[in-house]
């Protein structure tokens, strides 16, 4: 449980230790916080923060072996144990979803779409799958989906979130602007996309 | 100031009172916390805080004026002061951003999308315009745009960021998996779609 503690900002910036440990040509076998903080332009407080939460304290002068920092980085973001997801809703919202790579980072696998407008099986840009309604139920089932994501309207996003419970998914993520109601031991996360750039115009 | 003071939670709560209080034939003049709690399945208490925290107490008995109440939630949400916005990058996110019909509820106005990919004038699916990278400059100038979305590979973000700046944006909204460098007086705000999905993951 302790990935759950840790905050939000430090989990975002994780991806981006991880990037940089990976793409840059360190030429060494250890780096410091220092270093990765002046790398990245970030703070040395909030670096040391943010990987000693993670993967306790670099050595002492040494600072953090490189490749034991990326694999530590990769399993806390999950990446070697996937978890399947499914989206209903193939609109724009659904679709961009469907499409998004910065799900792998943290070992999320979009495995395909679902909408009532699609009769045949279709294809999105990067070749995911796009099926009918009616393959939802089986297709949950047969590869054991953990998360369902909600991108269609309110007004029939309660009934997605039903369906997605009867077929056994563990958690939603809904984008409808509803209240849903599920079983107490269902986790929904509501998302409004619009909400961080409001925040943001009210920070002008 | 005091929307800033108002929590993360409470803002994205608004748009669904507006909802309900707008489409919801209520027959009534005035409405009370219980009733709107009722209605939409949430917490008396929690409904209490946010209509105190934008609107401030119900009358005793009587509740709130429905039609005041729409009101002191429009307003705070800022539909009557719109805000301009162009985006940066006209991938599937980039074009789901433009075409997000959600940020209406915030007074918030995505005017175009700009791509290097695009040489002629495009539209999106809505009918919103996809300019190329020339138009950027002119077209932030002309038309007061606020804030900026970045909607690009990281690699580009810096530069994308730079020019905004130089054309009087004054504000950020960051898709990119990097971090800028702006002036003190620019407020950056980074997007990682992964990350509420990964953290509702770590919650099942």
């Amino acid at each position: 449980m302790k990935q759950i503690e840790i905050s939000r900002a430090t989990m975002g910036r994780i991806p981006i230790y991880l990037k940089y440990l990976k793409d840059t040509d360190l030429c060494t076998e250890n780096i410091s916080a220092t270093a990765l903080a002046k790398g990245l332009g970030l703070g040395e407080v909030q670096v040391r923060k943010d990987l000693g939460a993670v993967s306790g304290a670099g050595r002492p002068k040494t600072g953090y072996n490189v490749s034991e920092l990326i694999n530590v980085l990769e399993n806390f973001l999950g990446r070697n144990e996937n978890s399947s997801v499914v989206i209903v809703g193939a609109g724009k919202l659904g679709r961009a979803l469907l499409d998004y790579s910065g799900f792998q980072e943290y070992g999320l696998d979009i495995m395909a779409a679902f909408d009532a407008a699609v009769s045949e099986p279709e294809k999105s840009n990067l070749g995911k799958p796009i099926y009918s309604m009616d393959a939802l139920d089986s297709f949950c089932k047969e590869n054991n989906i953990r998360i369902g994501v909600i991108a269609v309207p309110a007004h029939s996003a309660q009934e997605i979130c039903d369906r997605f419970i009867r077929n056994g998914i563990r958690a939603i993520w809904c984008f409808a602007p509803c209240v849903l109601s599920v079983p107490p031991e269902i986790p929904v996360q509501y998302e409004n996309m619009a909400l961080s750039l409001a925040y943001l115009n009210k920070k002008i």
